[in-house]
């Protein structure tokens, strides 16, 4: 299939107009051939109105329509080929494994949610039946359902270009709740993105879908971004990437005439914490496996480990000297564009500064984007003094930090934002000394790992891919697993109606067959 | 019990400071004898600090004693008697009726949620069990639950003195989900508030919860509230009243360093439909019952029915007389406050002008807050060309318009802004000829009555008390019902943890016998 630059309002496909941009080689830094149009406010509205034209017939299609639209988008991935996969290579610089399976990850997603949407009971049934002898006055039949909220902007991210991108989880769980979806394409990638929506076209015209169920706009500029999110017709937010971005959308949504929901994924540096024992029994084991989770996918993760407390005692200089060992020899490879590239090279040169040490330097790379990883080290009290430590610097580097016992650790992890994920290194022994740790970092992250790295989220009804600003905007949801399709729904009461004109989720006879709270119980049986 | 002019930071009771405030009888306008302290914000500070400090031992108290915690404040409030209840007539000139119907409501909400908590399973449990073999990468184990929030502010309402107020709603659902409160009482009724308070800290201490579990500061001015929102420690605001207060406190938490969730609801004007089969056949009947559900506690709900579409038919000339008829000999009675009685008397003062007729003024009543009902009448098209008509006045008044046709109807609805509610009266034949009429306003309000009255919101597991902005700042939530417990809640996620380390309600034993998802399907057994 060839790259056209293309846009999509609804089905038909825009190119070319006064403003253009391009893709770039993420290896070798060269401009790849087609030009991509910028899109206007002018389209930002066409594809908002498409939307909102296409809410009540998407809305209403049946949970099994839904499901085999979503298991569609997915197959026509897969179809796209090899072509896909090579795009994707040269616009990323990420490697045909990874890709492949991140492939694989983003049709697992609409799998999933194909078959949320298909069981059906995640809209949160809810029926109290009337009583109309009640003294002293009757109670009325009264219903709840979850009901899509509107159109949803997505805005796709540069580090995962097929699973947080146009068809990512967003977009996954946004169109799996009802919502027709306008995906604002990350210019990193436009030549995916383009390859992508084209897919999730051919699946929308293919099972009935209606025209407006989903566009896609590109650019490089804020303004088009800007267009979407004060669209008045656009009713919920979904963002993964900087803190600077998804703090700018959060605030202009909050000053709309009417506030929508911006649910942003801001990244974190992941706290990592390696307790006595296991730092005694298992250090260099841990240092190696590390190694391994700060480098992998150039650091490109928001739940990379970029801050590691250690205990201070005899094993942790093996720890270091193991830790340099492994990273010296790694070369991390190129990142995903020159913008990252530079912003990685300027937080790495922030940190070469007084009281902090370079534990180590990654090997070299050959490519236009390539960077060495670093580990730096400081002192708690370093640490402690200097909030900027804490922060993430996106790519393969982490700040280690020497805690003096049980008392500097609490204290440590009392004083953490909020972070996706903290990872906890410990013996049973350790976890039972520092149970008040895990009662601390319940407060700060989303997700808690026990001896593991917090790189590699899987796609489950139990993950949290989310926490405590500012690690995200919306810290009661996550952005990965099947819980991410309540960020799209509201519920709505109908009192004393006939049953005819329920919703088919709350009708008497249950004919969606799904759970439902009736009169205080959990059933699947019927009413009367 | 007397009324000594206190609040409370935590179990010490303060009273007098350099500000003080009084109440006031609202039907006669007099100031009551004993002064109230205003909060400096130190006090908010110190009740703060305290609410954090009990957070860990409240949150981890056990669901069985939770639950005793609310059911005892429920009692300790009955235990209050008829100093409650007399009270509370004169500082809001409700008669007793309601009042007591409102204190057994009250009592309702905190037993309800107590039977929620006790059941357990509304913390969404959710567990994927490992599989350490699966290809090409392991899954770990991996579960979640909602935990607390943290401490959480509560702004009193002025129009429930007791169900919205110090032990209402807001406070009962947020002690329910393991959040320490601080309340802000409303000054309009400050020593109803004080005794309430007294009754939530006996309870407190009869039942060991830590101190701190529960403050309550009060106060008239604005920097009681600002210091509260504005406190770093405080995790969530729960708020009921005017759509200036809650959009001022939105705002305030959105500029926070750390933003946090504001669960305001702030009234709308609840538009009702009648349809022409049901003017025709029902006209006179609901006129009637309309004429009371405006009148009702003097109009001071937010579910207050102040809009009404009516077709342009021969029938709507007869509804209207009766209208005016069953309005004019009513009293309406006595408003909260005189700041209530001055924007009402406003409002109606801003409606009576130039293309607005006033249909109908109820008889004048006794006393200093006072006044009349008034029902304004206006075409349709004075109604599309003045968005102030579809403002909420607060009071018994109602606006009603006359629409031409089906199309006018959507047309009407579909510009309407976010309410709480919308009623429709029809028959069978209305209902299927306006089906399309449904699809729009659930789009535009939390909850649509059939054939009743919007007033009457029923504490329920399927109630909705929100709906879209500017009915609310938090339009995926209700502040009514046994779901407004999970605005107070943050999923966490537990990857590779020992059994023993988990929360209870994701053990693998299932100790709390609650309905979990596991490995995909709902289940109250245990893992293996």
């Amino acid at each position: 299939m060839e790259i056209s630059g293309s846009q999509f309002i609804g089905r038909i496909s825009v190119s070319g107009n006064d403003h253009s941009f391009y893709a770039y080689d993420a290896a070798t830094g060269d401009q790849l051939a087609v030009a991509f149009s910028e899109a206007t406010a002018e389209e930002v509205d066409q594809a908002s109105k498409l939307a909102e034209q296409a809410f009540a017939s998407y809305a209403n299609k049946s949970n099994e329509e839904k499901a085999t639209f979503l298991e569609r988008i997915a197959d026509e991935i897969l179809n796209l080929g090899d072509a896909l996969i090579e795009r994707c290579m040269q616009e990323t610089a990420l490697p045909e494994g990874r890709l492949k399976g991140e492939r694989g990850r983003t049709m697992n997603q609409l799998k999933l949610f194909a078959k949320v949407v298909r069981e059906g009971s995640w809209v949160d049934a809810r029926i109290d039946t009337a009583q109309p002898n009640r003294e002293p006055l009757p109670k009325a039949d009264i219903r709840q359902v979850v009901r899509p909220l509107g159109p949803v902007a997505v805005f796709g991210a540069s580090n995962f270009p097929l699973a947080f991108s146009v068809a990512g989880g967003d977009t996954a769980s946004a169109l799996a709740a009802g919502c027709p979806v306008i995906v604002k394409g990350h210019p990193a990638h436009p030549g995916t993105s383009e390859l992508v929506a084209r897919a999730i076209l051919v699946a929308a015209e293919a099972t009935g879908m209606p025209d407006g169920v989903f566009s896609m706009v590109q650019g490089t500029t804020h303004e088009v971004g800007i267009a979407l999110v004060q669209h008045p017709l656009i009713k919920a937010v979904g963002f993964t990437g900087s803190f600077k971005g998804g703090k700018a959308l959060f605030d202009l949504a909050n000053q709309r005439e009417e506030p929508i929901p911006v649910y942003a994924e801001m990244g974190s540096s992941n706290p990592l914490f390696i307790l006595p024992e296991a730092m005694k029994n298992n250090g260099p084991a841990i240092a190696k496996a590390f190694s391994g989770s700060v480098t992998l996918g150039v650091g490109q993760f928001c739940t990379n480990p970029g801050l590691v407390f250690l205990p201070k005692q005899e094993e942790t200089d093996g720890f270091k000297s193991e830790l340099a060992a492994a990273i010296e020899p790694i070369s991390a490879g190129n990142m995903l564009t020159s913008g990252i590239r530079d912003a990685y090279s300027a937080g790495t040169e922030s940190l070469t500064r007084k009281e902090i040490e370079i534990l180590a330097t990654g090997a070299k790379a050959e490519g236009a984007n390539a960077v060495p990883a670093k580990i730096f080290y400081a002192s708690y009290e370093k640490f402690a003094s200097d909030k900027t430590l804490e922060k993430e610097v996106f790519g393969p580097s982490s700040v280690l930090v020497e805690v003096s016992d049980a008392k500097q650790v609490m204290e440590a992890a009392q004083n953490l934002e909020g972070h996706l994920t903290a990872t906890i290194h410990g013996t049973p022994k350790d976890l039972e000394d520092y149970a008040a740790l895990i009662s601390i970092l319940e407060r700060k992250v989303g997700r808690i790992i026990i001896n593991g790295y917090p790189t590699g989220v899987e796609v489950c009804d139990s993950m949290v891919h989310g926490g405590p600003y500012p690690a995200t905007t919306a810290p009661q949801t996550t952005s990965v697993g099947t819980n991410a399709i309540k960020r799209f729904g509201r519920p709505v009461c109908y009192q004393s109606f006939p049953n005819r004109l329920l919703p088919d989720a709350i009708k008497d006879e249950n004919p969606l067959q799904i759970w439902r709270l009736v009169d205080g119980a959990f059933t699947k049986d019927s009413i009367r």
